[in-house]
């Protein structure tokens, strides 16, 4: 049930002291081969964290050998200083598996704008790496440590696991609760598989799993600094992967983990999957359904149980997307509250109070479809990103 | 100080009983001429009120005589009836002032998919033409009268003034407390003067006017489906205005009821002003102040009295504006908490108390400007919009 369930892969789980809390807070995934396949993807930010400068380069080698998160800080708008506290992290993993540490990726989470402390990360790299040397680091406490190591504002840690019948197996573990969004915001994901495929067909499946899946969780809109999902192959099943049947299985782990997060969303009462169908094209479905998440109106009606249509209405009317006003229906948990943009069963009859919400959006203009998974708005939402920093 | 202070212009605000607190709800303001000069500017929503769709038809014909606005009901996706609702509205004020329905514009604000009554309307119609016939339609009271009868959320009414030393004045009104957003959501304009000027003149001026001013305030990043901003000319003064100096008048004005707005924003603790500066083009820097004031992360943290100037920077990255992210400074309330990507002065030097904030980025990349006007996300705009329609 994690990403040391696939053969080849060890993991840890450390303290460092980089979080205040005095929790876990510094993670390894260590490839043990034979292969060293790799592919990740990345924020979109133009402003990127350091480890995402430094984890971009990596990637032009194609080679991962290991991955070192922490959390507690984000090193980010930290400067050359920062930009050394990331290379020497992977420095120190290089160093102490006797590895390359321009195959050694880094991913950081936390703060943006406050130095790491470059002297707790190379103790936690040792404490680390020793624990790697251990029978227990391929088990599921060790993949479960790197899990809870990565978490910042999240309430649980969040993995996922799928065994084909083909003989191989995909494992994962992720983070993220705040600033999800387009961008994969503020969201640490690693993925593991021992099947055999080289970095080039893992780069083909992982960006066709992330942009149905992650890339359509927008919990709030904001786009993060820091956004890593990486994939690592090993080969350790020996079972060649056929490719399509592969990435199928990819998106289904790629979607648990983002229902995860969406249920974990800081401060959130709802999760809410909101779908447009009957779109001209996948991109107004998709686009349709992100003006309406974005909107903190819905998003606030939601969070007070009111199934305020009208707000979802003039969300949509913020796009380009191809539609008539007078011909859009909108459902909110199955009850058909508009008809072709004109009120239809009354808004009493849709009942709020579950946490799953659904809102299904017809454009009647084609035949594609699109969903985008968003939470509300709240009073606690507001607390936590108001004290996040202090 | 109200939209009866130029020459030319009576006013009444009645109570229709559209409100279900009772107030003042239904507003008219009645151009006495010689001329009936108009412009308007509508919301780019696609999804658009039927008062909205109403009042562009009237504008082709380039002459207005009266307004008449109510609040209590927005008039949105009410169909074929609402359509003549807003129609029926028209033709009473008309049958009444003994002019077109084709000179009368139609502004509604309130919830959105709900019938307005049409029975109510008419009633106070007809209250309000008799309150225009007497002496006191053009006195101060009257146009108070006016701006209170739109009221929705808004806790006191706005109005503004202006007299040139040429001889002539503007007046305004406006409401507007919600949804202010860059399509001027939510907000209902009505701008008078006795400058002999010419429809085509008051459409070139008020263009100017609300583009660098309504345009830019952005509280919540919503766009309503109702916003008109309507500058209506009596030509009473015989004094012709000189086009830029009118302009220059229009946009003090305008600004003047934005910084209005802005201050009784739902639920708000903090006004907050971003500009940047040093852009390459006046649009990169308004697009670039835009996504920082649409960042809830950073709209929290303002309201939390944290500078959390990584945030900023965050937003920044989320634009395609000409920039280097380690080419960007940031000050708060004065402070420079971040030069060149990096941190600068302690956070804790940045005092957030004051209601007032400026955030100001600088680009470093040309000689551009722009300000955009929002908010802070506050516990009581949660409340405030959870519980709008019940």
């Amino acid at each position: 049930m994690s990403v040391t369930a696939p053969a080849g892969f060890a993991a840890a789980g450390v303290t460092a002291g980089l979080k205040k809390s005095g929790g876990l807070d510094l993670a390894v995934v260590h490839n043990l081969g034979p292969l060293t396949s790799a592919a990740s993807v990345f924020t979109r930010n133009r402003c990127k964290a350091n480890p995402v400068l430094w984890s971009e380069q990596v990637m032009r080698g194609g080679r991962v050998k290991a991955i070192v998160l922490n959390s507690g800080g984000a090193n980010c708008y930290t400067g050359t200083i920062g930009f050394q506290t990331t290379h020497a992290t992977a420095e120190a993993i290089a160093d102490r598996l006797e590895i390359s540490a321009g195959e050694v990726l880094v991913c950081s989470t936390g703060l943006i704008g406050e130095q790491l402390d470059l002297g707790k990360i190379t103790a936690g790299v040792w404490d680390a790496t020793l624990a790697l040397q251990s029978a227990a680091a391929t088990s599921d406490a060790a993949g479960l440590a790197a899990a809870q190591a990565i978490m910042t504002t999240d309430t649980t840690p969040k993995q996922t696991l799928l065994t084909s019948t083909a003989g191989w197996t995909i494992g994962g573990m992720a983070k993220g609760a705040g600033m999800l969004a387009p961008g994969l915001a503020t969201m640490l994901v690693v993925l593991t598989t021992d099947a055999v495929l080289d970095s080039e067909q893992l780069d083909v499946a992982l960006r066709e799993a992330t942009r149905v899946t992650f890339d359509r969780l927008d919990s709030d809109g904001c786009m993060s600094t820091n956004d890593t999902v990486s994939l690592l192959g090993s080969g350790a099943s020996g079972v060649a992967a056929d490719l399509p049947e592969f990435t199928d299985a990819l998106i289904a782990i790629c979607q648990d983990l983002t229902l995860q997060l969406q249920a974990d969303a800081e401060g959130s009462g709802h999760d809410v999957a909101i779908t447009v169908r009957n779109a001209a094209t996948e991109d107004d479905a998709v686009n349709v359904a992100r003006a309406v998440s974005r909107s903190n109106l819905f998003k606030t009606a939601i969070f007070g149980n009111d199934p305020n249509w009208g707000r979802v209405l003039a969300a949509v009317g913020t796009t380009d997307a191809a539609f008539d006003p007078y011909g859009i229906d909108v459902a909110i948990n199955d009850v058909q509250v508009c008809t072709a943009g004109e009120p239809d069963q009354p808004r009493e009859l849709v009942d709020l109070t579950p946490r799953s919400v659904t809102v299904l959006i017809d454009l009647h203009e084609g035949t594609e479809t699109g969903t985008i998974w968003t939470n509300d708005l709240t009073h606690e939402y507001v607390e936590e990103n108001s004290a996040y920093s202090s």
